[in-house]
């Protein structure tokens, strides 16, 4: 059975279709999008997931009548840089992309952001379709924020560019190393902590079978996490304010990250620390006790970390927050959970109590 | 005086500014703009005309309250390129550029694009204000088309980025080389034959002013060259039809910049070129006789070239063009006028012609 949903962006809406084995159909796919024949295909994917998938993608299309072309970069973060964008195009303009052609992102969400970036920039922007490999990827494939890294910040050369179709086969994640899986699935529980009471006991309860990638608990945990993500992307498109709410555990996570040294911790294990805290920092703030219970309950059963790794300086963590430019006199903008499914954006919480927590979660067990 | 007019484009209109010796009062315009002083601004300039300009633009925005920061390119082509992209936005974030900063573009249409995509991808994108210090640029900065160049194709990457204003000091133009003023008359002129016979009977009659960089003729003919662009971009912001009018004699200008290696021909002179190839194939294709006649003599006045240099190889032409894929089965996609004033998009030009005049036009005088 195939799920389908609609992120609802006025002339920039798209469908996501999340299936089992849905890649034999994507020809079919395409052909239904109008997206013709006449211009040629791009697949962008990366060094572990294209000798996977590739083929079967590229064949696919092929078969559908369409020409493609590919171009296959290093796996991992590094690879969302202007210099490999450079390479991406050249492949592009050598395959005779024009500007009726299409990007395909074949991968996760590095894959994701650097062909989708490649998409919105080639001839002033064309069109993009996501076919996300990662669980990860049904966070990064929905809302069109698109980007490359540049040496001194991440993310910080991009786009927003909704891509035509997001098109999941949950098949693919069986080759998904376990780490990635678990890490994917923190933003999947994200979803739920801020938006979605029900949602967050349903991933608690299927923790085992999520984790252990079960078919049916997986295309159900994805609709709903980018259910959650396109509802609050269409209600703010381009982060102005509700948008923020996204950020659940980032403030922390991204610190944590950068002072670890990439690599340490993947971004959903960051994160998974990052809300925990939040939580704690809910209760320090008077919000009900069992928000950090529940939060940090859910997070150990899917095996995501909790506490902050001791060797981590506390006051480098709380710099990198600061560079994070949230900061103001004393003052950060946090994302508080103010229960289980709530969550509230404090302009007004002070660098001090963030610092107890952290200080806290290095101590605890 | 200062003379205003809007580019209509919905939300995303502006106005642009023209006038002399408008820079002394640019602190004043953005604070009407309602461009914030809690975040820095940052221009973007080059080599030959940051030693004339930087200061006084810098130092009245910080007379006026503003944080600012500054980067200098190396003039010319070559810095439109993803490298120094990233090296500019080193610099931004070094200056603490936030969502709510301003680019300012201070130069000709090579800043004017760069710095435009700058901020157009800076954050996934942030204000942005064009200073022109070119005639030319008075056709790049309207109409929202930033890029930078990759070494195998020009303009190929880059996006529709609306600035909040253009800013247009007549003074600055005074320090332009002759060649350049002349080149950049070049695309003044293109938007009478385009669109305005009366402006164009205008700019014949004005040449020598206009030449000579007489304020006031200068004014009105930037005015309304910037009109002209400014009413088809309206109608076509995203260049799906009317816009590709802006095209006259460009597609042959392209071809001879690219065969004459870049550099022996400036833009405006290769298009010259193009603008009198398109009226002699007009014609050729039965309009009337004063098309050609009228066109030539106008360039002339100018000090424009009007022929093809004779060094240069008709075949490598050709091919230049077809590599400019307008061309299909021995058809072309052709900008033809119709009369002083009035152009036709042609798909249907045979490429047979067209080499007929290339010939004609290096034989003749
Ligand atoms: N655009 C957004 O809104 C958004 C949101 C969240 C994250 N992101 C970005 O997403 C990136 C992280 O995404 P990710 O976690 O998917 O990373 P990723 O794309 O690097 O994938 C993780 C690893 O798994 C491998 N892989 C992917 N699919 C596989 C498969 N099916 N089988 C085997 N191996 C596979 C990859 O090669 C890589 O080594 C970051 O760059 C982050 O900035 C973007
Ligand atoms: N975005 C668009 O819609 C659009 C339209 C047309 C052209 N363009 C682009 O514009 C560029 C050409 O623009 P340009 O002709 O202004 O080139 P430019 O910016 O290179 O300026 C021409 C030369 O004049 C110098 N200069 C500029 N202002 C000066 C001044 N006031 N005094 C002395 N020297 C000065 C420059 O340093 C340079 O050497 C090309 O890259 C072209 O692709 C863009
Ligand atoms: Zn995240
Ligand atoms: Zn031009």
């Amino acid at each position: 059975m195939i799920k389908e949903l609609t992120v609802n962006l006025g002339e920039r809406s798209y469908p996501i279709y999340i299936g089992e084995g849905l890649l034999s159909e994507i020809g079919a796919y395409f052909e239904k999008h109008g997206i013709g024949k006449g211009s040629p295909l791009l697949i962008v994917t990366d060094t572990h997931v294209g000798p996977k998938y590739l083929k079967e993608v590229a064949g696919r299309l092929e078969s559908a009548g369409y020409k493609v072309a590919a171009h296959t970069v290093d796996s991992g973060e590094k690879s969302k840089s202007l210099a490999v964008l450079e390479d991406v195009v050249a492949t592009a303009l050598e395959a005779g992309l024009d500007r009726k052609s299409t990007v395909i992102a074949l991968g996760g969400g590095v894959v994701g952001d650097l062909a989708g970036f490649v998409a919105a920039s080639y001839m002033r922007g064309i069109r993009f379709v996501q076919v996300p490999t990662t669980i990860l990827a049904h966070d990064s494939s929905v809302g069109g924020k698109v980007a490359v890294n540049h040496p001194l910040a991440k993310n910080i050369i991009g786009a927003f560019h909704q891509p035509e179709m997001v098109f999941y086969d949950t098949q693919t994640l069986q080759s998904l190393p376990d780490r990635e899986v678990r890490a994917g699935l923190s933003e999947m529980i994200k979803h739920g902590l801020i938006w979605d009471a029900e949602f967050t006991a349903w991933c608690e309860e299927n923790a085992g079978k999520l984790v252990g990638l079960d078919s049916e608990a997986l295309q159900h945990g994805l609709y709903m996490g980018c259910s959650v993500k396109a509802a609050v992307v269409s209600k703010d498109e381009r982060e102005n304010d509700l948008r923020a709410i996204l950020n659940l555990g980032h403030t922390l996570g991204h610190a944590l990250e950068a002072v670890a040294g990439y690599g340490e911790l993947l971004h959903g294990e960051a994160i998974a620390i990052g809300m925990v805290a939040a939580a704690k920092l809910a209760v320090k703030l008077g919000y009900p006790e069992h928000i950090d219970t529940v939060t940090e309950r859910i997070f150990r059963k899917f095996g995501l970390p909790v506490r902050i790794p001791a060797h981590l300086d506390t006051h480098e963590i709380m710099r990198a927050m600061m560079h994070d430019k949230k900061f103001n006199e004393g003052k950060m903008v946090y994302i508080i959970p103010t229960d289980i499914g709530k969550v509230v954006i404090d302009k007004n919480v002070s660098a001090e109590s963030v610092k107890q927590i952290v200080n806290r979660m290095k101590q605890e067990d």
